[in-house]
C-alpha cells in the first residue's frame, strides 16, 4: 500500500501500485477499479497502466474528513489492496474546485466562487517543443484567460506540418501507430500542462476528438472498440485533475467518419467513466457565412451541460441559449489575425466588440489568435506569445464583470439594446455599432442611480453628471462601441 | 378630342375630357377606359377623374410610331371619343424607359441600358411644405441615388406628428375623410415630384400601404373595397409615369389588418390595372437581431418581381436571392445617424460597409439617413439636406460598379472572400471586416491581370506592382474594409 496521507479537497490524490505479473498487454490486459469511501459515500474510479510494471488509482476527493479505498483487480497483485488518507480544507490559492452549471446561463465553481468563462484557444501546445510550451504558459500567465481549449491528439492542418515528439499512442508516422497500447510519457507530459493550467486558474478544456488529421496519423478514424479504448483510458487518468472539461470534439460536423448517434455514445462513455462529472460539451463546425450550414449536434441531450458554440453571429446567442436553456460557451467567432483565411483575419477591435456584444446577450465568448509569424508560431494552434490588442480589452471587460454582481442575467425591460445586470440593481448596456445620441431609459423611481459611459476600446469608465432616477434622459457620446454602466447608489 | 400630336417614347401621353354629365360621386359613377392601338398590338389602360368635371387619359408609349387610342365610357359625353399621336424616339437626357427584371440578379432599363439600384429613403417627403420638398430635390440632384422610397399615405410615427396639408382623400384628421372619393390636388401635387424624380434619372419606389397609422387617420385598416377603390386610381393616375415602381406595403407584417391572402389579392389588382407591369415587390418589417421573427411574404410568387428587404445581415443575401431566383433589394439594413433607436444610429463607416458586403454578395443595397435634428427634420421620413459621411462612399462604389462590365455576377471560384465579377475578365474582392496580410488567388493562367487596392472609405484606388496570372500570391495592408479590383489587361 503506498498513498498519501493528506490531501487537499479537489487536489488529485495519487497511488502506484508495482504489478508481479506479466501481462501480454498490460494496458487492454488488466482490469483495475478502486472504490473510496468516506461517511456514507462510496466513489468508484478506474485505474490505469502508466507504463515500467506500474498501475496507478487516481481520486479527486470532493469532501473534507477520512477516506478510505480499495483496489479491485484481475491482477491478483494489485486486487484488495487497501488505504486511507485525510482530505484537508482546500488551501491552494484558487483551488475552488471543479466548475459546475448552477444556472440556465450561469458557471460557478463546487466552494460557490464566481466563474465566468473568458477562453482562449491553442488547440496543439502540447505538441509543441518544452520551450515554447513554457513561453505559452508564461503568456497565460499575464492574460486575462481562465480557460483553455487544447486537444489531446496532435493536429495537421495549415500551419500545422511538424510532427510531435510524442503521441497518444506508441509509435510515429512512418512505423505506425499501436492502437492497442498508449504512450505514458505522453500524458505525463500532458498532465504537468494541466496542473500547470490549475495554478494559473485556467480550465483545461480538452478536446478529445477533432479533424484535422485527415487520414495522416488515422486518429480521426480509429474503429468505435478504439475509440472507446482510448476514452476509458484518457478517462481514467484525467478525470481526477479538477479544471479538466471534456469537449467531446471540435467541428465535430468535420468528421465524416462518426455519425451523431456514435457521438451519442462516446457521450455515454464518458459520462460513465468521470466520477466526477466534468463539464461536458460538443463543438461544432460552421461554413462562415452560411447559417444554414450551421448543424449544431443537439445540446439538449442530458450529457450535454452547456452549449459549446462556434458562430460568427454573436447577436444570435440569445436565441440558441433559450432553445437549450443551458449556459452558451461561443469558443471561435473568428480570431484576431491577419491570415489569408477568413476565420483567421478580424481586427483586435472586431474581436473585443464580439467579446462585449455575446457577453451582454448572457453568453460567454472564447479568443484566439492568427497573425501570420516568421516562424508559423501562430497562438491559436501553437501557443507562444500573444500579439494582439484584444486581450487588453477582454481584461477589462473581465475585471468589469468581477466588479458587478454575480448573479447578472438579460434584462428585458430596457429596449433596443442588450443588456445584463440585475432588474433594480446594476445595468450593464452595450451599444456595439449603435451609437446614439442619447437614450430615454425607464428606472424604477424608488432608488437612485450614477451612470458611467465606458468606453470598451480605450478602457475607460467616464461617470455621467448628476444622478438618475425613474424616466430619465441620457445623453451619449454618438461614437460607436461604447457602454453604459448604471449603479443603484441610494 | 383634346390631345398632344407627337409624345416621346416613354414619355406620358395624356388627354384630358370634360364631361357633360353631372354625377353623384365622380370618381366612383363613371367607367372610363381607353384602348391603344399601334401596328398590330392594343393596350387598354383606365382613366380617372381629376376634379373640375374632367377625366383623364394617361398612356406610355413604348414603341415608336403612330397610335390611335379610342374611349369607352358610361359617360356618354366621354364614350366614343377617338385619336391619335406620333410616338417618337427618346431624347431626353436619361430616358431609357422603365425598369424591368432581365437576369435572376439584374435590372435593366427598357432601351437595354444598365441600371444598379442605389436607393435612399424619404417615406413622407412629398407630405412636407413646399420648401422642403424643393430643398429634398436639391440635395437628390448631388447625390448618388437612383431610386427612392416613398409612401403614398402620410406616416404617423416617432420624429412624424405633423398634420400634412393635403391627403390622398378629402378631408382632415378633425373632419373625418370621405374614403369614396379622392383629392385630385393631391395626386396632382405627388405626380410633379415623381415627373422631377424622373429628370434626376431616380426611380418612385411608390409604398401603396404601410402601418404608421395606428387609427389616428384610418388609412392602414380600410375595407377591402376601400383598398381596391385605391388601388384602380392610383395605378390609373401613375401607371404612365415610367419611373414608377410598386412597393404594395412597407413593413408590411406589421400591418396587423390584413392576412398573406389581402397581400396576394391587392398584388393582382395592381398586376390588372397596371397596362406596363412596372416593377411590383412588397417590403417586410423585422424585430432587429432575432432572424427567427424574418417573416417575408412568400416572393416566389409570380406578380413579385423582385425580392424587396430589410435586414441587418447583408452576408444573408445570397440564400435569399438562391431561395427566389429574383434579384433582391435590401432597401433597408439600418440608417447611418444618432437616433436612439437601433434601426437609425450607425456609423457612415458601417452603412459603406453595407452597401458593399451586399454588393458583392449580389444584391442591391438602400440607404437612409437619421440623424437628430433640432427641427426633427429627418431625411429617412422628411427629406430635406443630407448630413452623412456614406452618400460620398455609395457614389464612389456606383462609380465603380458603372465602369465595369455589366454582366456582373457572383464569382464562387475564389474561395473565403465574397466575389463579384465576370470570370476570366473582372473580379472585385471586398473583404469587409476581414484583413488578411495577403492572398493566394487562382487566376486563369492564359491571361495576364492588374490588381488594384481600394480603399472603400478613403475612395482611394491604388494598383499594386506588377501584373498577375494563373496562380498567384497577392500583398494586402492588413486592415479591414478594403476591396481588391482585378482586370484582365492582355
Amino acid at each position: 500500500m503506498i498513498s498519501q496521507k493528506k490531501v487537499e479537497r479537489w487536489a488529485v490524490f495519487e497511488t502506484a501500485l508495482k504489478t508481479c505479473e506479466t501481462h501480454k498487454n498490460p494496458f487492454s490486459g488488466v482490469r483495475l477499479e478502486a472504490v473510496f469511501r468516506s461517511g456514507g459515500r462510496s466513489v468508484k474510479v478506474n485505474g490505469f497502466y502508466d507504463g515500467d510494471g506500474v498501475y496507478k488509482i487516481r481520486f479527486m476527493p470532493d469532501t473534507v474528513g477520512h477516506w478510505t479505498f480499495s483496489i479491485s483487480s484481475s491482477d491478483p497483485s494489485l486486487n484488495g489492496v487497501t488505504g486511507e488518507f485525510e482530505c484537508t480544507t482546500a488551501a491552494g490559492a484558487g483551488n475552488h474546485g471543479p466548475i459546475r452549471v448552477v444556472a440556465p446561463d450561469r458557471f460557478e465553481y463546487a466552494d460557490g466562487s464566481p466563474y465566468k468563462p473568458f477562453g482562449t484557444t491553442c488547440y496543439a501546445w502540447i505538441h509543441q517543443s518544452e520551450t515554447l510550451q513554457n513561453e505559452t504558459l508564461e503568456a497565460l500567465r499575464e492574460s486575462p484567460f481562465n480557460k483553455i481549449r487544447m486537444c489531446v491528439f496532435p493536429k495537421r492542418y495549415a500551419f500545422n506540418t511538424a510532427e510531435p515528439e510524442l503521441f497518444p499512442f506508441p509509435g510515429s508516422k512512418e512505423r505506425g501507430f499501436d492502437l492497442e497500447r498508449f504512450e505514458p510519457r505522453f500524458f505525463q507530459g500532458l498532465e504537468q500542462r494541466i496542473e500547470q493550467l490549475a495554478e494559473l486558474g485556467i480550465e483545461a478544456d480538452m478536446i478529445l476528438f477533432h479533424p484535422y488529421d485527415k487520414g495522416h496519423w488515422g486518429f480521426d478514424s480509429m474503429s468505435s472498440d478504439r475509440d472507446e479504448f482510448y476514452l476509458r483510458y484518457v478517462t481514467a487518468r484525467l478525470s481526477a485533475y479538477r479544471n479538466v472539461w471534456w469537449s467531446l470534439a471540435n467541428e465535430y460536423d468535420f468528421m465524416r467518419e462518426k455519425r451523431k448517434e456514435d457521438w451519442d455514445r462516446l457521450f455515454q462513455i464518458v459520462q460513465e467513466c468521470d466520477p466526477y462529472q466534468h463539464l461536458r460539451s460538443i463543438h461544432n463546425g460552421t461554413k462562415m457565412y452560411d447559417p444554414s450550414s450551421l448543424d449544431l449536434y443537439d445540446h439538449a441531450k442530458p450529457w450535454v451541460d452547456h452549449v459549446s458554440l462556434q458562430h460568427w453571429d454573436l447577436t444570435a446567442v440569445d436565441s440558441i441559449r433559450r432553445e437549450y436553456g443551458k449556459p452558451v460557451v461561443v469558443d471561435e467567432c473568428c480570431y484576431e489575425g491577419d491570415i489569408p483565411r477568413r476565420w483567421g483575419n478580424i481586427t483586435g477591435d472586431e474581436m473585443t466588440h464580439r467579446f462585449w456584444e455575446g457577453t451582454v446577450r448572457g453568453a460567454y465568448v472564447g479568443h484566439g489568435e492568427t497573425y501570420m509569424h516568421p516562424e508559423n508560431i501562430l497562438w491559436w494552434s501553437h501557443g507562444g506569445k500573444l500579439h494582439g490588442t484584444s486581450p487588453a480589452r477582454i481584461g477589462f471587460l473581465r475585471g468589469l464583470l468581477e466588479e458587478a454582481p454575480q448573479n447578472l442575467s438579460i434584462i428585458d425591460s430596457i429596449k433596443d439594446v442588450p443588456v445584463l445586470g440585475v432588474e433594480g440593481e446594476y445595468y450593464l448596456l452595450y451599444f456595439g455599432i449603435h451609437r446614439p445620441a442619447g437614450r430615454q431609459i425607464q428606472l424604477p423611481e424608488e432608488a437612485v442611480y450614477t451612470a458611467e459611459v465606458i468606453d470598451t476600446w480605450k478602457m475607460t469608465i467616464e461617470p455621467l453628471e448628476g444622478t438618475f432616477s425613474g424616466a430619465c434622459a441620457i445623453s451619449l457620446p454618438s461614437r460607436p462601441y461604447l457602454a453604459l454602466r448604471i449603479l443603484r447608489c441610494i
